[in-house]
């Protein structure tokens, strides 16, 4: 699973890029043979305009149906490139579901993966009787009223550094500590729509989505608040908690150590 | 085009409806042969759910693309319904891209159209150097940074009433007078996200398109905003007025007069 820190070629660079994408249309993050992948309408982009063939290693892999407007990916060229002119490149090749917001060049052993501090989700909610079709796509529609006040003292209960196996979708096949810092995991509602904001120094398989749905169904009141640690505590995922559909999410941000974030700017042709 | 005001059958009762549709895949409201409409889905549903053929008759028709949250529509049937299984029914045959968010009786003599006293559209912008590939299907995007004071201002100059026929798409087609009151017309700004609000007793064709696109202009800075008066004066539609495209459009809401909202309120079953 863990690939090594390679380096750019010799005379090579290592670039890395911001990415948006409408994970509606895709099998997700990862590429896959005959399915339609972000990684691979990526990698087939860089191939068309460098006529190179890079592997393109991102922050995260999201799953089927998850959207990105702060997805971090790293790449190598063997030809230099300005920045500028591969985003422009790659904006005119991609489809109009995945979107370039940047590129920079990078320190040639940055990696978007290793070098990652912490990352912020979103999970949107469109809490009201009928759905708005012109969400139906981007949120999670839930039809009873929402228990807002409950679904915030959930989860300031879940907040700072817990063993989150209860929250992950497989535990068991996790690699390594199932202990994760959230730093904040706040419960925003602005008319109909209620969005859950997880920020966190890493976060299990399926971490966000278990999140969010032991959430809704403590909003639902189908949950009381106070098994929130419960749940937490028993280190064991069982169907107490749901995991809600990847549509809601969108992975909306990565942060970098202040040395990583430094390595790449510096560099900046 | 003005159909008279007719009344259900004897024993027959009158209903509207308020409509929210992702206008994306259609041809705009209007039934049309072999063409996707709004109007074409909720009149084959209401014949699947009760075996009538009624006609949906609507506030106004939106163009190919244009979405709706508050759209209201009115229909007779024969036989008479629970409104509330009016609307599950008809969700359950709709397609996910209209629904249905209330159906009420409404008197017999209530007519979507005549009656309506005003309507509020928003035009959604995303207003940032690359687009959310989320927000591809809602909003115009407009890469440079829009001047929302200069927006402001000119939006200022057009409340209230005047001759909009400059801001008509054709404004000979138009028939009786081209004069409107617009009430409000606001420009809202959150993140990289431009919200025009517009609101007024009656809408010429494309008129909310024409103001967004008008504004956008001044936004980017190619029309100068003094440059409003002169064309609101001129009454003439020429290529200075660009018409902003469908799909950043949604009809928001349309407001009743009290007495054909209470009317609609007093027969409520």
């Amino acid at each position: 699973m863990n690939t090594p820190r390679t380096k750019p070629p010799p005379g090579g660079r290592r670039y890395r890029m911001t990415v948006a994408y409408d994970g509606g249309g895709f099998q997700g993050w990862q590429r896959q043979p005959d399915k339609p992948s972000v990684q691979g309408e990526l990698e087939a982009a860089l191939a068309r305009l460098t006529g190179e063939r890079p592997d393109v290693h991102s922050c995260g892999r999201t799953d089927a149906g998850v959207h990105a407007w702060g997805q971090v990916a790293h790449f190598d060229l063997a030809r230099p490139w300005a920045a500028e002119a591969l985003k422009k490149g790659l904006n005119a090749l991609l489809p109009e579901t995945v979107r370039v917001r940047e590129v920079r060049r990078a320190a040639s052993d940055f990696h978007a993966r290793y070098d990652a501090a912490g990352k912020e989700y979103r999970y949107t909610i469109w809490n009201a009787e009928v759905e708005d079709p012109c969400r139906r796509q981007y949120a999670l529609h839930v039809r009873s009223p929402l228990d807002i006040e409950a679904m915030r003292d959930a989860a300031r209960r879940l907040v700072g550094t817990h063993d989150f196996a209860a929250f992950s979708a497989n535990p068991n096949r996790e690699i390594g500590s199932t202990v994760r810092t959230l730093y904040r995991l706040d419960v925003v509602k602005r008319g109909s729509v209620v969005t859950i904001r997880a920020a966190g120094d890493g976060f299990l398989y399926k971490m966000v989505r278990s999140l969010a749905g032991h959430l809704v169904r403590v909003g639902r009141g189908k949950v009381p608040v106070a098994e929130t640690d419960t749940i937490l505590s028993s280190r064991t995922r069982t169907a107490r908690v749901e995991t809600a559909a990847g549509k809601g999410l969108t992975l909306y941000r990565v942060h970098y150590r202040p040395g990583a974030w430094q390595r790449m700017g510096n560099e900046t042709p």
